[in-house]
């Protein structure tokens, strides 16, 4: 996708400002200005490109009044998730290369140390900023002088269990920490959770907090009744003091709590900050901002701005790095006609399906958008759940309910189900209990880079005895596979990446096989070379092998269907009668579908076939343009299938 | 080990109790006459086979209570951890297999569904039963009469990320579920964090409870001084009311919150329960136990309860199933003579190590003792950081260090660092961070069982990119195998079994190689065969070589040393020298170092060699008396080495 450069608009104090330098020269009465030119710029910029733009709207004035009281050359900022650091980049020095923003080649959608020496992690799970920032503020108590340590996180992650237990350490070592809350007026009133409704009290607690002063002096006011008051008076004192701080919550927590304030209000934000910087132990400053600030749709429309043209939207919650929802490949990027995008072939088969189990609920963890399951939401509220930014707990939740006779479906996108790695060991898989784990953006996401490439999974979870491992590898396939996983007596996890699946009618050669675990199915037969290939890999593999017969190469196809268990009799006799079995995955090469399959062949008594695993290699694959680009640069689309098969049928003439 | 049947004691109460039903057919005040004999039983039966004896002393009044409340035949139990289960397996029918806890095919230490309809699941990994007891009271609500779920908790679990999840999400869609919290005064004085501290203050406000009243009819008496007070009275009413129930952190939360409770007063603990049965929503009963209530030496020597002779010691927070600190393999289970244990090892190369690296920070999540840090907390107490049951907040607090310059060493069980697995990827993996692990209870841990074997880890840190991993093969090694990993600019994972290491004599067979990744070490050449070994197994190897040699069969025996990056030069000269590569590991065989061995022979253009893979077979592997045991069982240990090869050694000859 080229993107043309924006057309230069007027903004002389943006213009400037090369480094946060520059910004600390600017008198505090031009910062109103200023961040109406870095609005203006994010909305001129960010709408071409795609890109987190509510979010990022939502921080310019707390963004900027950090760079003003903070200097981050010595000081340090923690941007949780780091989807909303566009305003800090555009500080930063990388105001220039907006136009290439998640491009191929172009600035990273994250904050990334490659980058810039301001941004000190790339990250984009949530949660972990306040511990991020403890570890460095710790390291940094043995300097003269330590710096000042920032984490920024939004209300949303503050529910992610991580999030929790590092304030709760936090706050029981007290060590020097800001933390700001960044909470969002718009995802909050979606946001579950009781926290999120604790922060939303706070906020409506405006009238209590005026009453406060009206409160003290009716304490002292109140005529010593007799000796039994006098004694408890003192105590009662503390006890409404403290009940009347908004987010005592957070001081019980030994958490300082200081807000809500207004962020959109630049100066006061800087004093406030400026005032804040020099209290010791963790501080919580609460606050309030409005995702969208400013896009002139914000006020009527503000789903628009989630979702502006050209734009990916921004999930709900907005803090998790989603992409865009029809993901389409770029026409040159595969040589694969294209059908419906699996998560929508996923939602309309699972609403299908629980319309005749009644058994069947559906679980996100704060993405039902992004898994598709708003539509079963919909169709079915009672039996949705929607916990938040709380894998662990999602997790071990649909395993109490599995075990209480329903019929779980956890859709989680391949990289956060990392985030509940214990439970699925612990909780699902360790008891056999028949939760399904449906992994979105299982495989290469495109724009969104390493933090979200969902390319362990295969590694991670096949090591558990017990799992039953399966990709469909087009939409049609994608209710037959959800519906033998439902009649399974135990765990399933079933993958798919953020695309178009291929076109059935590519694909769909014959009848096709019926679905049953450890049953592959073979798509045509050939010699000396047999390509197995798992999940939607099964389309480059068959455009490649048409390629080849063009040349008068017959190329055995298997759709493997399972990674675990595998079709172990099929490979056996494959590993008779073919001389190579090419394995192709999208997923690290470590551990993998290939892996599984050079395991099967150890163990038989003898073979005649070689194995060449093609997959993801031993390093993070960064952001490009596309997942389909992603593909051809690691050779796993038809044209690198085509040339690793031909090399390989080639050897074997010798 | 053999354990003699216990001596018959006078417990006529607890010897009719074959059911929870005779426990129902009781009267009331004879509950604290049964609740001594269960405790008689306990100290009789525990100190004798090993077991968490403190933790179960203290739930005898609860459990007995709970299960004169419900029914859970059809109401549910979850006891999170689960290794407080024991008076629960007393009361449901188990009393006569006391003798065989632990042991080999003898009794679990925690719960477990195949020993009994009364426990739901098998659990040992800490924080989750909030989450199970919610997904089970969500299924139950379809239900005509829904079951009630009840959830025990301890303190030090309730600070895991995973419980705030759950209390987070139960509190805010209010579903009716019991959760009992077991707040163990004894294990709370040294537990850490804010949550921690913030029950203990709950303890202590019992003035200010008792005050309750007094406030009450002092507002009720306030002379109403004018319009503007008149105003906000009634909100300074629920304030108050608010602020003075104990645990109003849980009531922000939207769980109601109940007592604290006396835990060992069992015929108040039965009535408050049978109220509290019928509230709606969540609750949370807080309830005060004792750690080792009832045993001689609780009061004068409480350490001394924890580490009962012949019993596995009690860790320090009591919710994480440790088990023998020597861990002496029994003497016929391995022919492999014996040195210091690899715990002890690493604590004293650790301790050596950071006195010339100022730099290094030991970190453990609730297991001082349990990683052997204590001795490093003794003498660096400001290096060393307690995190609480929260390993993902302690692995991306440690890689927050390591960003601020620190070398933080991360001691963790490999079981759960599962729970961490997300942080490992992004928080250190990702950044490319100098963050060592050190994975304590790799491999099969004996009495524990699955739920505390360690055999995962190679398969799900492998996959990612950029991490080293190794394995000592003896306590000799350890120095220098941690000197080695933090000299390294990267990640480092270190794991090793809770065991004793092999004599370092029987190995130390010539000058060791000097540690560096990716480097091998050859222990002696052989023919057609050579067993590669990972980790203290290469003493396995070497007496099955020994054995071997014998019968004139020579073996080559490698030390792997390294999992990742694989001493690919060594193994490509042994694919072309040998006929046959044995891989030799105490994990599963699935995605483990066969694994690796096999992906990396793949890659070879051309290999003489086939490889075997030894491990652990595609199943969970249960509680046996010892991890020798365990290894005999599977094969694993050197009679099982040398008949594995002994017979590949044949099969060269045809």
């Amino acid at each position: 996708m080229t993107t043309p450069e924006p057309t230069p608009a007027e903004r002389p104090l943006l213009d400037a400002i090369e480094s946060p330098a520059d910004l600390a020269q600017l008198s505090s009465d031009r910062l109103p200005e200023l961040c109406d030119e870095v609005r203006g710029f994010l909305l001129e910029n960010v709408q071409r490109t795609g890109g987190h733009l509510g979010s990022n709207l939502g921080v310019v004035e707390l963004t900027v009044a950090l760079h003003r009281v903070f200097d981050f050359r010595r000081d340090r900022i923690v941007f949780d998730v780091s989807h909303q650091a566009y305003v800090h980049k555009l500080l930063t020095g990388r105001r220039e290369k907006f136009g290439g923003l998640r491009q191929t080649g172009g600035l990273c959608g994250f904050t990334n140390p490659e980058e810039s020496e301001y941004d000190l992690f790339h990250t984009g799970h949530a949660g972990t900023s306040i511990s991020l920032g403890l570890g460095l503020a710790l390291a940094a108590s043995y300097e003269k002088e330590p710096p000042h340590v920032v984490s920024v996180i939004g209300d949303a992650s503050l529910g992610a269990g991580v999030a929790f237990e590092a304030l709760n350490h936090a706050g029981a070592i007290g060590q020097k920490l800001l933390v700001v809350l960044n909470d969002n007026q718009w995802s909050i009133s979606r946001s579950v959770g009781a926290m999120a409704r604790y922060l939303s009290r706070i906020r409506s607690a405006r009238l209590v907090q005026r009453a406060q002063q009206e409160i003290q002096s009716l304490i002292n006011a109140i005529p010593v009744i007799g000796p039994r008051v006098d004694r408890t008076l003192d105590q009662i004192g503390e006890v409404i003091r403290h009940s009347l701080v908004p987010g005592h919550v957070f001081e019980e927590l030994g958490v300082t709590y200081v807000g809500p304030i207004d962020g959109h209000d630049v100066r006061r934000l800087e004093s406030e900050i400026e005032r804040i910087a020099e209290l010791d132990g963790v501080v919580l400053l609460h606050v309030l901002t409005q995702k969208g600030k400013g896009h002139p749709d914000a006020l009527e429309h503000p789903e628009r701005v989630h979702g502006v043209k050209g734009s990916p939207p921004d999930e709900v919650v907005g803090t998790r790095g989603a992409g865009r929802e029809d993901g389409k490949l770029p026409p040159n990027a595969a040589e694969v006609k294209q059908g419906p995008a699996f998560t929508k072939a996923f939602a309309s088969s699972l609403v299908k399906l629980a319309e005749r189990d009644l058994r069947i609920h559906a679980i996100t963890a704060a993405m039902p958008s992004g898994t598709g399951l708003d539509a079963f939401a919909e169709r079915f509220p009672a039996r949705f759940h929607d916990t938040g930014i709380t894998e662990q707990h999602a997790l071990a939740m649909a395993a109490g309910m599995a075990k209480g006779g329903l019929r779980p479906v956890a859709a989680i996108y391949s990289t956060f189900l990392q985030r509940g790695y214990d439970q699925v060991f612990q909780e699902i898989v360790l008891q056999g209990l028949p939760v399904l784990l449906c992994l979105d953006r299982a495989g290469l996401v495109g724009q969104d880079g390493p933090t979200h490439n969902g390319v362990f999974d295969i590694a991670y979870l096949r090591t558990f005895p017990g799992i039953v491992l399966c990709a469909p590898r087009d939409a049609s396939d994608m209710e037959r596979m959800l519906d033998m996983a439902l009649r399974q007596d135990g765990p399933v996890a079933v993958r798919f990446p953020r695309d178009t699946a291929p076109d059935p009618e590519v694909i769909h050669v014959h009848e096709r096989r019926a679905m049953a675990p450890g049953k592959a199915e073979v798509l045509c037969e050939g010699e000396r070379v047999v390509v197995w290939a798992y999940g939607p890999l099964v389309g480059q593999a068959l455009a490649a092998a048409e390629k080849l017969r063009a040349d008068g190469i017959e190329v055995g196809v298997v759709d493997a269907r399972f990674a675990k268990p595998l079709d172990e009799e099929l490979l056996a006799r494959h590993a008779q009668d073919y001389r190579w079995i090419v394995t192709l995955e999208e997923h690290q090469r470590s551990g993998g579908f290939g892996s599984a399959v050079l395991e099967s062949i150890s163990r038989l008594p003898q073979t005649n076939a070689r194995v060449r695993v093609l997959g993801i290699p031993d390093r993070f694959v960064t952001h490009m343009s596309s997942r389909g680009e992603q593909l051809g640069f690691l050779g796993l689309d038809a044209a690198g299938v085509e040339q690793t098969v031909r090399g390989l049928y080639q050897s074997t003439r010798v």
